[in-house]
């Protein structure tokens, strides 16, 4: 559990209206959710490297540019890309199962007719660590883990080492396979693809995930141990090599080019499986909202730029690409959307000496809409990754995530699942946030000067 | 809605513990759930006609015979068979998107490598009737409905005609195919499977049903007007012949055979996309747990039988076969438990001429359970249809069905889906309703005497 303590800032106490620019900004139009449902409904999977990811851009330009972003471009770069294959996965005995299956990123093949083979069962990552070569040695690895939901999200951290250590561990002890319980906190039969990552010169080994409800199973027949578990398993994905993928920026330019950029960033690749509503389509929807929303008040002193990354689900090609290209620009603050479309509740900042009283003033103004601030240093996400590790100031506005590991990956990832009230007050804490950001006095770029 | 007009009988006002001859069995073994977890666990799905419904049979003998049951069998038949085969939808234009889709029970097949068309699109059974053959013909009909969740289940009779006519209707229209919005209350990729029925000399079509957020989805697009929406389907079923099924049968033999058989019935097929948890697996696990706890507190007058029928899903073979065996038996009262595993909320008889009193004793020995009695005319399940129209007595111990159509026909028809709690209450509802109608003093037999 990370801390939780409370800053209390004398202004907190006083009326919202007073101190929020954006009061008007209700009446604007849902730009958060017409960009979610536009997405979803207009462009779908957006899997970064294919035809559908250039679709998604396209998408991306002529509605940024139809709402009135400036500079609005698509900046290209290659990444190596997989796709998935056929997938399925049966288990032969000691009973005929049908296990719902989907491969990870950057899964191995079985052969075409798929591979057989006997299940080794370990409850933990640990339990599998422990193991010697020779349980796991030609067999088919599960492993099964006990991530609950938890409304920061910890448990993505702390459980999702099965998917991203796992098959990697499982290649290097000889296994012909490995099948993960999904990384997720739900009960549907629905298995949690996403990332894994091979060592160099470890070669990849099929590597799946199945639903929360077929992992039970295997574990109750694990429990009754009566015969060996034989497992038939098909999975052929493929690296289809160097692909185009690109970023999307958009902007409204602000009055002071030296007083230096403000980042607002989410991802516009997802996964395949689904229309990516809540990963990340709808973190898209929010920053281009609370632009606008920023914007509505009257000019701004920071030109705002909105980051749609490409590629941030398969290693965030997109992240390294926009700073490779922009990383001779001052940027004073970045923040990002990419944690589905829930509330936001608590106030994370990391700001430059001297620029203290900031984050004051976000306090006071976001408090009305039940958001708390923290002591915690923000750490921003994974698209502006490069631009933090640079020393340029960050705010998160964190999440409810609670239910977000239920249809994280999955092909439940679709539009019914957004909470509009809950996405409206996302966009207005970022209207806020971004409109006393950009017109903050204080220097913000000190903090990328130090580096 | 149906009235709930509710009964108010005298000895209702006595302690729960004056009337219950059965409060020690609540230290009996969990009968209901270890039906439940096994036939989910060592069978899997169930569907009729299939070497998975032969195993059930199987599995469920042993299991009678373990927990006591007597003159425990299996009662052969034969019925016509229809697999699934592959299954496929993507949208073509004006968008390409995944739909996930299952073939309704009796689809006909498209061609191997699926069928290409403009869908017609129609939000409700009633736009579509209405609809001229020439806006049907060649197309690919989509039909849309309204259902929401109901605790009664009376959702399912309204909408389910969906499923039922819509196919054999756009066949008749000329349609090349059918997909439908499924027949279910869940926002979730799972689609729901479910019969559909073809008059004499009507040609099966393909027909299959999306899951909710994909029928959202099509509506979504349609409302947008913008260009033709055009799909390619795959569905490879198959109709695979007479294939044996089978209805098990298990006793616990009464006192006074000619006072007539009490029947608690469920059924033992499933749907091939789970394993069949709710539906209807922990039906099996309500009587059987049922019975024994009405045994439990001493002789019984009347012999209880279970009936474990085959072949429910695909068209109550198993519950004709029964009753062209065993009409010429004295059956004083049958009852069904297919409506989940939640919690028992009311009770509804049909008792015959001077058998009213029963009524009351049930309803005061239900009552500290939570369970109403109602003016409702008991009406039975499917596998005891034969027997409730030969004029046999009928109780319907009605169950929670508020998110039963959330789960029904889907691949999430699974173990962790089972309310523990909700399921004992549901047996110990059942214990208390078979002793009281075994030891019943009144004649039950007259109804069926007068057919």
């Amino acid at each position: 559990m990370r801390s939780m303590k409370k800053i209390i800032h004398p202004l907190i106490a006083l009326p919202a209206f007073a101190l929020s620019p954006l009061a008007f900004a209700q009446a604007s139009p849902d730009v958060a959710w017409d960009i979610t449902e536009g997405l979803t409904t207009e462009v779908g999977h957006r899997q970064a490297g294919t035809e559908a990811e250039a679709r998604g851009r396209d998408w991306a330009i002529a509605k940024l540019k139809a709402l009135g972003f400036k500079n609005v471009r698509i900046e290209n770069y290659v990444m190596p890309t997989w796709v998935r294959g056929d997938e399925r996965a049966r288990l032969m005995t000691p009973v005929p199962q049908k296990l719902a299956i989907t491969a990870l990123g950057n899964s191995g093949a079985t052969p075409p007719g798929g591979l057989q083979g006997t299940l080794a069962v370990f409850p933990s990552l640990e339990a599998f660590i422990a193991a010697p070569d020779a349980a796991v040695r030609g067999k088919i690895v599960y492993i099964g883990h006990a991530m609950k939901p938890a409304q920061d999200g910890s448990s993505y951290g702390y459980f999702g080492g099965v998917r991203r250590q796992g098959p990697n561990l499982a290649a290097k002890k000889g296994a012909a396979a490995i099948i993960i319980r999904s990384i997720g906190t739900d009960s549907h039969r629905n298995p949690h693809t996403g990332n894994t990552n091979w060592e160099t010169g470890v070669a990849p080994i099929p590597a799946g995930a199945i639903s929360n409800p077929d992992a039970d199973l295997i574990e109750r027949l694990a429990a009754r141990s009566t015969k060996p578990m034989y497992l038939d398993l098909l999975l052929t994905p493929r690296f289809v090599g160097e692909q185009q993928s690109g970023n999307v920026i958009a902007e409204i330019p602000g009055t002071d080019p030296a007083a230096g950029l403000v980042i607002a960033a989410c991802h516009l690749d997802s996964w395949d499986l689904a229309t990516g509503a809540i990963d990340d389509a709808s973190g898209c929807g929010i920053v281009a909202d609370g632009a606008l929303r920023a914007a509505a008040a009257g000019p701004l002193r920071r030109t705002i730029r909105l980051l749609w990354a490409g590629s941030e689900e398969v290693g965030a090609f997109g992240a390294k690409a926009y700073w490779d290209a922009h990383k001779g620009e001052p940027h004073a603050l970045a923040a990002e959307s990419d944690f589905g479309a829930d509330r936001v509740w608590r106030l994370d900042v990391k700001l430059p000496t001297g620029a203290e009283a900031l984050k004051g003033r976000l306090a006071s103004a976001l408090a009305p809409l039940g958001i708390a601030a923290s002591n915690e240093v923000a750490g921003g996400g994974v698209d502006i990754q490069p631009i933090v590790k640079s020393g340029v100031a960050v705010i998160d506005l964190q999440q409810d995530g609670t239910r977000y590991f239920d249809l994280h990956h999955t092909p439940d990832d679709t539009l019914d699942k957004i909470d509009r009230a809950q996405l409206r007050q996302n966009a207005e804490s970022w209207g806020i946030m971004l409109r006393l950001v950009a017109n903050a006095p204080e220097d913000l770029l000190s903090g990328q000067r130090a580096q």
